[in-house]
């Protein structure tokens, strides 16, 4: 199982090897909008084992109030096979480990679309993520186009757990140096994307189980057009700066401040938070109002930052009710597929946010200078997102 | 073991959803005095798994210098299952899961009572709490209320593991809306609080495990009226935001710099660090002098956060030893009682706190004003504790 | 198992004992300069078990690109059995275990040398560390001496897995009390170091893993002279405090505001960052460009943090060739040998520090003076490592 080597003592070797400054190389990494060739395949390196304690520190350090996520007991009492990762956590590693080849140069993220989880994640799991990037658009010389691109994250089974599409904005190369390049392959890795795919989910026992969760958050209690304004904030801390690549996000913008101070414009300053973060965080605050007694997330679409968020500040959340209907089949019995609009605020709390905002708060942030409105400073994010809720039977 | 289901795709609805301001709710969690009912039992939600590494993680971050909450080995040395969670975690954790309904709405904790550990919890263990309301005072209309509760630790097999008494402040519910329900339930809970209970520990081995504590805390070093200063402190950083919901708490104050800051009065301001928090470090930072060769943190009492702390503060402790007696039975071959009265204090080491207060530092602050005495800025807190400790041999 | 046990009900104390400020201790830890004896072997107490999330906690803490610390499948594929702790965080706990007794009193860290890697650490491996005093410098009274010692980790299979080396300065006791001293003991615990020690390594697979790790870091990509300038750099936050006794460090000036303000000189002010840690975050750093192919991290020597850090400081490394040889034996079929010089600098981005200093920053700080060359504030770091890398094949 072993061997047991000998190698030579090391050596002091500095002072004998001369300085040569023409044997310098800076590798860098992300895209330049001319690198994404549509049809193109990454494969994103590392991968990530889950791990429970990693697992319930996530759904911890963003506010989960689903025991799912928190209780091994409960969550096994539903039908699952041991602890869930939370979605969230599985989107954001997802995400985070593409960041080497598909945003690591990008400009802004500009939103998430048709996003579907299709398998729970356990503990000792490993996922690996790919990306096959689907359009390049190009606004004209010297200025930043925008690329459309597909992630999986597959598990070590080879079955995927998560596919989600996303818009990002890249700057052109220019005189810049190229990345590092993908290595060199003669096949084009599998990308096993269905549009219409099916999702894995336990057999629920005939008995669910009940004391742990919320007595006013079952599928019942969602009506179309109710507005929750979930309680508490959360205030951000430098914390976010670990946490990017807690989940192996290696952008710089977010825990490098050399780097985020030398930035023109908006995001010049201190590290912007890692936007899969904030969206954490906003579900976590909502948690305990609208999905602890959910047993799935379905997924979610028209995801956007509509602003950065740094250390400092504290984010609270609202929720609408878009839709509320019967889970197919069998599963109807027992579930319903509620679909919500959740809205980030910062600075503000939740209500007052609604008091101030009205309705404005509810409408995107994109299609408010068409309705000649302003847009709305407080507001940080905005999304679709579905869940299958128990009934409360 | 699992099924397969197709759901309809998701489609973009926001703007197909008419917004409806008279369809709003604000739930919101605590308990305002009036709904306190004596003789009520809560079950709180969620419940928490402890994992080994969260459990280390939480004995690190506190500054636990007790092999036994950090070295599995020495743990079964000792003849317990394995790695065992602090005593710290645990208290934290069953607080922390009764918030939602004990205290999200107090206005202050005003003391711990009678806690006793009754047996330990180990890895996979799975805690829920348990609250039983014993007694409400009004005092007057405008005025906040003292609610006296009984919390209960229970682990899978249905175990007490810990139980305390405590007192919080909280205020009226005047002409704010009620908070959200507890579910209707036919049957009370049972609530198996003992007075007079017995305390679960291993069979301790012939032999105990050697060579990893210190030299200077065993039982024969403690005399009545020892008084030790130790000597680190340690300054409380911003992380306490994170670390307040990581043990299940769910009390904005700690975490919501709008809510805080919304505050008026000395809670104004900045998130004040969570007392649970502030009772581990000042343990930890007190444990290499004194409860390194501790094998049960038999419970504490007259417990009194007397300052509020927040990020930056650097908190540091005293010990005094107010008894040491010989453990009962068989015990007592091996293992000596030791009652410690334990001080923090803030922003000044312990040493010069004790140069500058003298014995004014263990008096309690609740009794100085009948002596005359002034309270102690710089004094945050208090408490009586008694552990169970290695005899030299 | 275990025995059930009634202690008597605990009652309030304190105000019944008097204080006795007659009776106070102050028990504190470290060795002064005169404490230190040729020769003695310190047992370090309590020892260390590593646990997986806290293993790929810390990779990701210090931003590791290397799988084999990250993806448990990865580890498998390559012969390990099972996630393997980096060698920075078995370095970092081996050193901070002795701190109390090496340390804890020491003014400077002054240099590493010798560092061994012997054996990989795994799951649930619990690792204690041995120091012995090899050498005491005086440097006349009232100046601090030199002590050079050498430490040890140990398994829970008495195997060695680290060795080291390293120089502290430390200040005589003059009139101060005596630190706590070591336990007496009749036995001089063994102390197993060996200069020309053997390396376990695994059997590895015929087949070694592939498509998880970039394809511009295996053993033929690096020459002699090689200058390697890592893009990212890492803003250091205030969550440096909690990692130093996550780590099992116990010195106050990385943790307690109180002590550190009350230094004179340049240590004085915001608590400084353990070195350990600045070593893994620039190892992190730097780990995308030359070491996520490593297999193996050989040691390293003539390690000196040139310049302290604190929160706020945001610190970019740069690596550069210094040897690149063949592995012996049949190793050497799958594998080579990469020496590198590792250089740290703060607050500024690699590549401006090395447009602005040149071949100056390769240059150890402490041979500038006979060079007639001033010292590079902005350089925090340098060290020689040896790794083991996979060739391309």
């Amino acid at each position: 199982m072993s061997q047991a080597i000998r190698f030579q003592a090391q050596a002091e070797l500095a002072e004998k090897v001369t300085v040569d400054l023409e044997k310098v190389r800076y590798p860098h990494y992300g895209r330049y909008l001319e690198e994404f060739v549509p049809g193109q395949v990454f494969v994103h390196p590392r991968g990530f084992t889950f791990l429970a304690a990693q697992m319930e520190g996530f759904a911890r350090t963003y506010l989960q109030c689903n025991p799912l996520y928190l209780n091994e007991q409960y969550a096994r009492a539903m039908g699952f096979l041991g602890l869930v990762a939370s979605p969230q956590m599985v989107f954001n590693v997802v995400l985070s480990l593409g960041v080497q080849n598909d945003s690591e140069k990008a400009m802004a993220n500009l939103g998430y679309y048709d996003a579907q989880y299709l398998r729970p994640v356990y503990a000792l799991d490993t996922i690996r993520s790919l990306t096959k990037v689907i359009d390049r658009k190009e606004r004209g010389a010297g200025k930043p186009g925008i690329v459309t691109i597909r992630t999986l994250g597959i598990n070590q089974n080879d079955e995927v757990v998560l596919q989600y599409q996303r818009k990002i904005m890249v700057g052109g190369q220019g005189d810049r140096p190229s990345t590092t390049p993908l290595p060199p392959s003669a096949l084009m890795p599998a990308f096993p994307w269905v549009d219409d795919a099916e999702v894995f989910l336990p057999d629920f026992p005939a008995q669910l189980a009940s004391g742990l969760t919320g007595p006013n958050s079952y599928f019942e209690d969602f009506s179309v057009g109710d507005i929750i304004v979930h309680s508490n904030g959360r205030t951000i801390t430098d914390e976010h700066l670990s946490l990017t690549y807690a989940v192996g996000n290696t952008h710089p913008l977010h825990f490098d401040r050399v780097f985020s101070s030398g930035l023109s414009g908006k995001m010049s300053g201190d590290p912007i938070v890692y936007g899969g973060l904030v969206f954490a965080w906003l579900e976590g605050l909502a948690s305990r109002d609208v999905s602890e007694n959910s047993v799935w997330e379905l997924g979610f679409t028209e995801g956007y930052h509509t602003q950065p968020a740094i250390a400092g500040d504290t984010v609270a959340a609202l929720s609408r009710v878009l839709a509320a209907e019967e889970a197919p089949g069998e599963l109807g019995k027992k579930f319903g597929i509620v679909s919500f609009q959740l809205i980030g605020v910062k600075n503000i709390s939740a209500a007052n946010a609604l008091a101030k905002h009205g309705e404005d708060l509810f409408i995107k942030e994109n299609d408010k200078k068409d309705m000649g409105k302003e847009k709305i400073d407080e507001k940080i994010f905005e999304i679709e997102r579905r869940l299958l809720i128990r009934k409360r039977g």
